[in-house]
Parts: structure tokens; sequence; C-alpha cells
């Protein structure tokens, strides 16, 4: 391994002792025994690495170069916190040994893949892929494929894309075809061999979100307006279409960046979602999934994300607004805070707790911190290129 | 540090040389790197000790004495989920490295302890005192006295038993005078210098709960029927007396053993409440908090808990039913599982993403183990009269 601060050095002196190294940097080493509760991963999306850090004291421990192509890249964790699964476009899957701060394991399991999720039970991790489409199934601790599940559909014998795959409780998983138009439901309790019920859905699914509870799948539609909802308390009951106005339709507008439904926001028995190209947040009731409200916000938004309290959500927005971010609040439903973190805002995270937000700015080459109670900008941290900020409370949340 | 296994050596050999212990239990000693992720304590109330558990394999780690009297004790964890802060019955406050398996801070705070709480920064912890009543704050690396909050209340210069402490974002936190029948809201934004506001509550708050958001505040009353709510999102509206049936009237029965608030379940939209003295447990809906339905359960429910995603409640009983639990539907709302998992249940704690639940059967000394999902017993712990059980990803979650 070397370490965060080695590497800076390196790239200071150009050449250096190994001696030397570990002596200047003895101090600032990122400890062997520690706690994992307080880490955090930082996807650099340019340079195939990612970035170890701690959110306590605000620094960085670790770089792990060799990662591979990042843009789009997404991450889970396993359920002792140690280990971050990184999902790469490429099709790469790179198991990281955040308390080391080193790569422990990596395949190419795809052509062109989108992400992943972790069971509830920690002990495989599915990727969902473009090229071959479909979920392939591996194993934890060594990576071994375990099992996969094509996406074959109607008679020509294609795959479909997969999208918007999420963990459900019971070691199972929900994903979207977008070829297909339909949601799948695969029972990997024996995940050797995996059980699929399939549901007919809208037309070209593009992103899905989940309740925190893990009981409604929302698939985005990009073929037709509205979205696909399946409440899998009851999937007997069928894909049902909500919020028929959210789209394309009335007066469509130049859409700059389909939003992210992943990050969506839960507060106070409401969702706030993303407009389709509108300036706008759209207020849902969560149950009956009707739309009780619109805010107004600067641009389009492409994150919309609850504050762990649910009294605020925080937005980012797409170009050429990519550099302000809004706070709206939960109790008046409107926006009481604009600022400019910096320069392309990617991503966003918040502590565990909500002290804190992490912002991502791509092009200012670094993650730059607010105190989310202040509102005041408390630190900033220099990471090349980053995008996706991963905290390991993730590795105890069903469907993140 | 004395391991787990050396100390059960010792326990049967009687005697023995350290590197004979050393040797005979090197596979088994808790390895001092690893993620804290799937960490929890539990509880040992006869024993003054705690046991550290991993629930990946579920095992024991460690066994830590030397804490005092540790009835009616609980917990909370840093940020960083490598400490447990564990306040005992006779006041003792006590900083447990549980990576290393030893105690690392005690101080004796109080003569009369009831629990505490982290702040939502972790930067200090808070305990809740009957004598001398009142809250005392330590810094979180040291213990170090900070500040307090004595309850002094009316004319006579007394201080009320503090009950139902949670935290509150923005470091804030919340707790309910006994004698005085008020709510005190303390903002320790500055740790050293609490600034109070206080609200006339019911008479005799014994205990109290928060909604997960931490937005609305709830205490149960000893002193009258009903209970009193505050909703921390606007406070300036008061305290309303809320679920006018709830407590002690419509022919009251023997209360073998008040209902523990904190361990209550938000499931759909509703919560599920134990009743007091009654072989029910209340369904309430969230935000008007109107009694919506009750479900007869076998016997007085202690503590009614949610599985992480809100799709089952599972319930325990006071004395003499005390070796059965049941588990609740909550979209039938109805008791769908029976069961006897051990003498003497105290206490029940989910794995974070609710896989299984681990169960202290005290007069069976031991820990056991389900799977949520088939229900079937999966495992079990020798732990010497077990009560409490908590799991890291308590670090993360706000009014835990």
């Amino acid at each position: 391994m070397i370490g965060y601060c080695q590497r800076k050095l390196l790239r200071i002196a150009g050449v250096a002792s190994a001696a030397l190294l570990l002596a200047a940097c003895a101090t600032t080493e990122a400890p062997v025994v520690r706690g994992t509760g307080d880490l955090g991963v930082i996807i650099e999306r340019a340079t195939g690495q990612v970035t170890v850090v701690e959110s306590t004291g605000r620094t960085a421990l670790a770089e792990v170069p060799g990662l591979g192509d990042l843009s789009h890249a997404s991450l889970v964790y396993s359920r002792d916190a140690r280990y971050a699964y990184v999902f790469g476009r490429d099709g790469g899957l790179t198991k990281v040994d955040i308390l080391a701060g080193e790569i422990v394991g990596r395949v190419i399991q795809a052509g062109n893949a989108i992400g992943g999720a972790i069971s509830q039970d920690g002990r495989f991790v599915v990727a969902q892929n473009y090229e071959p489409g479909g979920i392939r199934v591996f194993d934890a601790e060594t990576l071994e494929l375990l099992s996969e599940v094509p996406t074959v559909w109607g008679d020509h014998g294609q795959r479909a894309k997969v999208v918007g795959l999420r963990d459900l409780p019971g070691n199972r998983f929900i994903y979207s075809l977008f070829e297909a138009g339909e949601i799948w439901l695969t029972d990997l309790s024996d995940p050797t061999n995996p059980q699929t019920q399939r549901f007919p859905a809208g037309r070209q699914p593009y992103d899905a979100l989940i309740t925190p509870d893990g009981r409604y799948y929302i698939a985005g539609l990009f073929g037709e307006d509205g979205m696909s909802m399946l409440d899998l308390w009851q999937p007997e009951l069928g894909v049902r279409t909500i919020l028929p106005g959210y789209g394309r339709g009335e007066e469509p507008l130049p859409v700059f960046k389909m939003p992210h439904l992943r990050g969506w926001a839960i507060a106070g028995g409401k969702a706030y979602l993303p407009a389709i190209g509108r300036h706008e947040v759209l207020v849902v009731e969560l149950g009956s999934w009707e739309e009780v409200g619109r805010i107004p916000v600067r641009s389009q938004p492409v994150f919309v994300m609850s504050r762990p309290d649910g009294r605020e959500v925080w937005v980012n927005f797409a170009f050429p607004d990519n550099g302000w971010m809004q706070v709206i609040d939960t109790l008046e439903n409107e926006v009481v805070h604009s600022f400019q973190p910096g320069r392309a805002v990617l991503h966003m995270e918040f502590t565990p707790k909500g002290e804190e937000i992490w912002i991502s700015a791509r092009d200012d080459d670094k993650v730059v911190m607010y105190d989310t109670r202040t509102r005041e900008r408390i630190g900033e941290l220099p990471v090349v290129s980053p995008s996706g900020i991963f905290f390991t409370h993730r590795a105890h949340r069903v469907g993140f």
C-alpha cells in the first residue's frame, strides 16, 4: 500500500526513498486499527482511483488506484463496513479494503455496467449490466461468479439493458429492463439458483428508486409520461402507473441531464422528486402517490436529497447551473437557501447523522463540506475530479 | 486485555500459564484490524461486564469486566463505531474500546443514572440522572465533565429525575422531568454553555420516544392518561396531549412492567405502541396521532419493535409470559407468529438490515438468533444473564 501522504510527497519530490517517505509520513498515515463507522470513499472519475476519507477529522486516509473507468461508478459496502465493492462503467468490479487502502480483488465482469447492490445478508454482490444485458451474482468474499440472470426478452433472443437495481429484504433484488419495459424481481435466497418473477412495466424505464422501507419500487420512464410503481408488499397487484404528468409531457423542455432517481428524498410522509427538464421539485404524497405540490428551483434538478432528519432537502442542478445548490424547507415547502459550493457539482452525501454535507465539485478538484445547521462552509479536501461520495453507513440500509 | 477465549479457559482450567492460554486461543482471538460495522455489545446485567460480538459469524469476540451495576444499563456508540459509552445504573459512565475489548475510560458521574445519549457530531456524551437530578455533559474523547443542567424546578430548590433523554439534530437534547411534569430542550451547540427551553407537559412523564426523523417527541405519563407530544419542527406550538385513552384509564389492569417506549415501531406511516397493562398493541396514525386500531397479543407487551423494513413488528412480554414473543404483520395488522425463544426475554435487536433478530434470554444465560424471513432459529451464544443488545449501526442514527 502506498498511502495518501507518500503519494503526495512522490508527486512533489518526483523521487524519494521508501524510508524517507515512511519517516516523513508516519504521523499522517492511515491507522490500521480503527473503527470504520466514520469512513467513506470518493470516486475520482478521471483517474480511475478512489480516495478513502474519514469524516471526523475530514481527512483523506489513502488513495487507491487501478480501478479502471470510473465514469458513472458507484459502490456498496460489506456488512462489516471494511470493504467497498466498486462497480465501474467498463464492467470492472473491484473490492477495496478501506482499512488497508488497497485492492483485494478485481474482476472484469461485463463489457458495460451501470452499478450494483449487495444482498441483505452481505454474502454476495450483484452487478447490473448493459452489455451483456442482465445481472450477475458474485461471492462477496472471493468475487467468484455464482450465477447470472440474462435479461432475454421477446422472441428474438436479445438481452435488455438493466437499470434501477436495488436490494430488498430476503436477499431479493429488483431491477428494470430498458428495452423490454419490464420489472424483474429475483429471489437469491439460493444465490446459485435465481428465481425470477416478471412484471410488465411502462416503456423504457431508465432508472428507479425504492422507498427507505423497501416497500415501493418506482421506475422512471423514458418512453412515456408517468412512472411505474410496484408495491412489493403486494406484488400480486402488479405494476401501477402513477404521476401521469411526470416525464416528457406538458410543454416539454430540453433535458440537459436525466435526473437521478436513486437519491430521492422522503420527508414527513412526502417524496421530493426532481422534475424532468423543468425547474421544479415535485412533492408527492407517499401511499396515494398523488402530486401535492411543486417547488420552483433555480434550474433542472439532478439529485434531490433529504437531510437525514427530513427537515430539509438539498438539491443540485444540471449544466449550466451545476455550480449552484439550493435548500428546501420541507415544512414550508419552499427554497430557503441558495449557494455556490464550487464548479460542476456532481454528487453530495450527508454524514450519517446529517450534521454535515460533503459536496463534489469536479472542476475545482475538491470536495467541500458544509455545516447543515449554520450552512457555513467548514472544510475542503483536494480530490481529483471527484464524483460519487459514499459513507459507510450505507452498509446498514436496504436499497441504498 | 484478556480475551473471551482466555477467560473461558481460565474458568475451565482454574489456572494456566499466559503462554499456554495465548497458544490455545490464537485462532479465536478478536482480530485487531477489522471493520466495526458488524459488531455489537451485549449487557450482562448480573456480572458487571459486557460481551463484544460480531454478527457475521455470530461469535463473541471479547468479554470486558469492571463496568459496575449494569441493571437497566444502556449504551451509545462513537461516530467511528469503535467505542461504546455504557451508562450504568450506579452512575458509572464507561468508555469501552470494542476493537481492543477493554475499558479506556470510566467515571462515576452520578449516584443513580438511567441512560444517556451522544451528540449529533459525536463530540460529547450526555447522561440522564435520577440522583442528583439533571443531565451532565462529557467530552467523548476524555470523559471530562463539560457542563451540567440541574433540573431544579418549582420554588423548593429540588431537582427532578430525568427520563426519556434523546439526542436531536443540531447537537440538541430533549428530556422529561418526572416530578416537575416538564419537557426540557437543551441546545448544546456550545457544550460548555447549555441553553435550555422549558415546556409544561403532563403529570409524571416516565419515559419517552422520538420518531426516527427526530420530529416528534412523545412522553408517556404515569400520573394521568394520554401522552404528551411536542412537535420539534414547531416547538412554539407547545406540548399537546394525544391518545387520551393511553395509560391507566378504562378498567385499569395490574401493570407487571412499564413498557419501554424507546423501542417503539414505525411502519407504513403508523406507530405501534405497547398498551399499558393490556394485552394489546395500539396502532396510531403518524401526524394526526389518532388511534386507528388495537391488535390483541398474548400478554402485556414490553418492547414493540419494527423489523427495519417495517413489514413486521416483533413483540416481547412482561412476566409471567416473558418466555414468549409474537410477530405482527403490519399490512394485515394481526399476529402471524408466536414462539418461545427462551426464559425471561429482556431485549431484542435486529441486525442492521433486518435479516436476523438477536434475543436475550436472561434465565437461560444465552442470546438466541432467528432468521426473520424463515423465522427459524439459526444460532445461539452463551452470555451470562444477558439484557440489552446493541449493534453499532446505532452510531449512525439520531435519537437511537
